[in-house]
């Protein structure tokens, strides 16, 4: 069974319903703090609060999510005006003095905790600049390049940020490459930055380079500095929902640049990682695995988790629109099938985020430190507005 | 159905029979690493090595294991060699130039990574004094007195250890004191150390005062320096394996000093421990729960563990041997029939450490960072040991 013409538009239909009348309701407007400013969105399964606390990434990334619904869908000024709350509050509070920015911090701003990465800062930037756009507010768009330049600065300068490890097994990670991608191509498509164009090459070279591994089709996490596989329980480890989401950001990038080579390229290796990455006797993809087949470190191995799901699903729509190769339509099909009858909180709305292997919920939390309003929403839009397309 | 005074003697002799001749041979001789010193404990479910690096906290434990058997069991030259083979490795090889000790190490000692918090100083303290008492060596004893000196300096200095919270919403853990009080409980009954009594009576002023919660009938992991619960999702955070283990370091403690109520007290709060943290669909104790009955943080709180299993093994035998609460045994049997018909490897040997909450194998693997040859032997001595003394 395939989709016909007339089901793509009813699935475009679907999901963009599922966006504007299910996910956006659920978070807004209760989540906005008018006290403190920015989001309240560590919420239980009903909505209800269980900590106002604020997870300085997911602030970012929802003023990012606000803006683009305003930029691309409707000018509502509720909208608007939300990703104003955001973004004033991490521009007043999620700062630290020495420029980097905090992990954590209390409702009213206070900071609880700085961690040695630099994810605080992409996720400030894609913010600050869809807002600018949104907005026309030239700070904003002159805070996102400069916060994109201190980023590239933490990325290119070792010992910028306090390392976590000695430095004797040095190693490389596909996050950083991927979400300075995405950071560039958000920045680029929203108020524009001469320097994105060879960066997003430069980072598209690194990760088919060093990460992407035809030979074992698979895309490594971690490698040594050059490209080898570092034989050692994390050196091993694959995020089949990273490498996907990667892949969707490439053939983002392989589109608007007409690269039809590296949109095949990516659509593949995709196809490829959900084929391993899939359970077979559950269903729903594995979070994390050991490329030899060993047991992985992490506890959460066999989890399927919201936003690895939903990865899958806006990869599937882009390999298809910009391919047509049928495989892609075919596991949208049953990724689809999986993910609205598992993650969907068919009583109180929004997605679950944490399921057990077997599909059954795990944590019925709707929000914590890691899952706000960014990962469903885009996926929604992204799904609905690809298969428009067709 | 209850424990005859014959079945708690066949149980004594299944304990110390799984420990002598299941346990400590899947681990040695295999895992004496001859050619670099320390021990290769990453091992898959059939003993094979998934990885060569050597955790740190789990080094010294092995040092405490193989010297503790050769105190109390036997003085077999092995465990004596292979005591001494760790506790090098160690001094050579763990202690970064600032002298704090790494967490995790290459096989050849180089080191990879140092964390912000001084566990691998306690494991090296214990393991030290019973090798100490071992080898009477008096360097060895020297250096665990060293070291714990080292410890109380971390615990009581604040910013000593790189913080990793802004210190504006402060908190204590319970981990700290009572590791500590088992470190110094060590010291005293190996080497001896005139510094212990004190501090031990206050640790348990410190859990008492602080951690346990007598109107919900609760042990907290973290708690405000007032020892007020801090109503967010980490401070709400329980982890009834840890106070479990906290309630038999405690019964111990009180039966040195023969001090009736401070066992008694132990032993209702384990039981209660025990009681909330059960798991009453699937059985089993949670790794972690949310003091409110709000959804906790960590993916892996529904799992049940290996070493979780054996404090609240131990904890029961040494209640039901120091109270006579028959409460105590008939929780005995029950956990007893649970972990070894789930935890048991009866194909390769030793124990499983990781379970799904269905009590299925969620990663077969023996030894990793974290798991090694140390909880189970140490707890089915304890437990033959108990029975042994009824």
């Amino acid at each position: 069974m395939m989709y016909n013409q007339e089901q793509l538009s009813e699935l475009a239909t679907f999901y963009k319903h599922q966006l504007l009348d299910d996910t956006i309701p659920f978070w807004f407007p209760k989540s906005f703090d008018q006290e403190h400013g920015g989001y309240l969105f560590m919420r239980d399964a009903d909505g209800s609060l269980i900590d106002d606390d604020k997870a300085v990434w997911i602030q970012g990334r929802a003023v990012w999510t606000l803006s683009t619904l305003y930029n691309t869908i409707e000018k509502k000024q509720e909208w608007l005006d939300g990703a104003k709350l955001g973004y004033d509050f991490l521009n007043k509070h999620c700062f630290d003095s020495d420029g980097q920015m905090f992990f954590h911090v209390m409702r009213d701003g206070s900071p609880i905790r700085k961690r040695r990465y630099f994810f605080s800062e992409t996720f400030y930037v894609i913010g600050a600049a869809a807002y600018a756009k949104a907005s026309g507010d030239q700070a904003a768009a002159e805070n996102a390049r400069r916060v994109f330049t201190k980023c590239l600065e933490y990325a290119n300068t070792p010992g910028l940020l306090a390392p976590k490890f000695s430095g004797l097994r040095p190693s490389i990670g596909i996050g950083v490459p991927m979400i300075l991608m995405n950071t560039a191509q958000q920045l680029r498509d929203t108020i524009g930055d001469p320097r994105c164009d060879d960066l997003i090459s430069g980072w598209i070279d690194t990760i088919e380079k060093y990460f992407v591994k035809d030979d074992i089709e698979c895309v490594m996490e971690q490698v040594a500095p050059d490209g080898s596989i570092i034989d050692h329980i994390d050196g091993r480890t694959l995020n089949p929902g990273h490498a996907i989401e990667a892949m969707w950001f490439i053939m983002d990038i392989g589109n608007r640049i007409n690269d039809k080579n590296l949109i095949h390229r990516a659509k593949d290796i995709m196809l490829r990682t959900l084929e391993y990455g899939w359970d077979n006797e559950h269903d729903g993809i594995f979070y994390f695995l050991d490329v030899k087949g060993y047991p992985p470190q992490q506890l959460e191995w066999d989890q399927k988790l919201w936003w690895v799901h939903l990865e899958a699903l806006v990869a599937l729509a882009k390999g298809y629109a910009l391919t047509e190769d049928e495989n892609c339509l075919q596991w949208f099909e049953k990724v689809h099938a999986y993910t609205w009858s598992k993650f969907k909180d068919n009583e109180y709305g929004e997605w679950f985020g944490y399921l057990n292997r077997q599909g059954e919920v795990l944590l019925p939390l709707k929000g914590g430190k890691w899952k706000g309003c960014f990962h469903l929403p885009r996926a929604l839009y992204q799904i609905s507005k690809t298969f428009e397309s067709i």
